[in-house]
């Protein structure tokens, strides 16, 4: 075999927290993912039983598909473009609409090596965190390259999204 | 950094064979995936340069969203269960006519250590390949546990994939 989708420990124990605290209380949760390419919703369905409360995840790469599958308007796209607090804002209250999840998390990035601009360097993350009805909206500048800025990501949004819930 | 979300010379090779032909021909490819839940397109977008090919990819884990975004039929998963040949077939044509894609990947199959039976045990994987108007259909049965079942279903279904574009 010569490709593993499993993880380290510690962002095991990341999504494990998480798994107990979710079939605790019975709640779910929706990932819309552009730079992290899957890998976030890929991280969470490796630990078994993650169906009881992962059903839906979207990996809206285009921003066609960020207007048309979550509702991202245009003038977010237009006035600040994909990776900005306004958008993955819009991308997680889509999805989780969409999933009919209790908590959801959408990133949106530049993972490199191109699409770095003066303003947005390659590494810069944002990061939406819904629950319930609230939205909060993070962001992060991260080193490294393509695989590192989507592991940090994926790791950042978790631990996030922990602290959000607790 | 604790989470590493690349992959090895040997994945990383058939995405970037993928990669070559998709640009040169300006085709584009989507995934529908559940038991890999998200790791398929995550080997995909670990390629830089593959948003000019890849636009959209879903991870339909719940039977509800496989019906709802995809248009899998409820007869499919009623008579077959979401582990078969009907129902990965649906969810590729599905795909493709919602990301209007060239070739599209479906994975749904029982990566353990739950949810196996006499009849469909642990490992077993059905898949389906969209390009054009065509629908293919595989089924594998692979040993290892949900970490090994999910790698090889990704690298599996790369593999086949490739296959029939060429």
């Amino acid at each position: 075999m010569s490709y593993n989708v499993s993880m380290d420990n510690s962002l095991y124990s990341l999504v494990d927290t998480l798994d107990r605290r979710l079939v605790s209380y019975g709640e779910t949760i929706t990932v819309v993912e552009s730079c992290t390419g899957g890998a976030l919703a890929s991280a969470l369905t490796a630990v078994s039983g993650s169906s009881q409360w992962f059903r839906l995840g979207l990996v809206t790469y285009a921003d066609q598909f960020k207007r048309e599958l979550v509702g991202v308007s245009r003038e977010g796209l237009e006035l600040e473009g994909a990776v900005s607090g306004i958008v993955v804002g819009e991308m997680v209250k889509g999805g989780m609409r969409l999933a009919q999840a209790d908590y959801g998390i959408a990133i949106s990035g530049i993972a490199g090596p191109g699409g770095g601009t003066e303003e947005k360097p390659v590494g810069t993350v944002w990061f939406g965190f819904g629950f319930g009805d609230q939205i909060e909206v993070a962001h992060m500048q991260f080193s490294g390259d393509r695989n590192m800025v989507r592991s940090q990501s994926v790791e950042f949004s978790l631990r996030k999204m922990l602290q959000l819930i607790e």
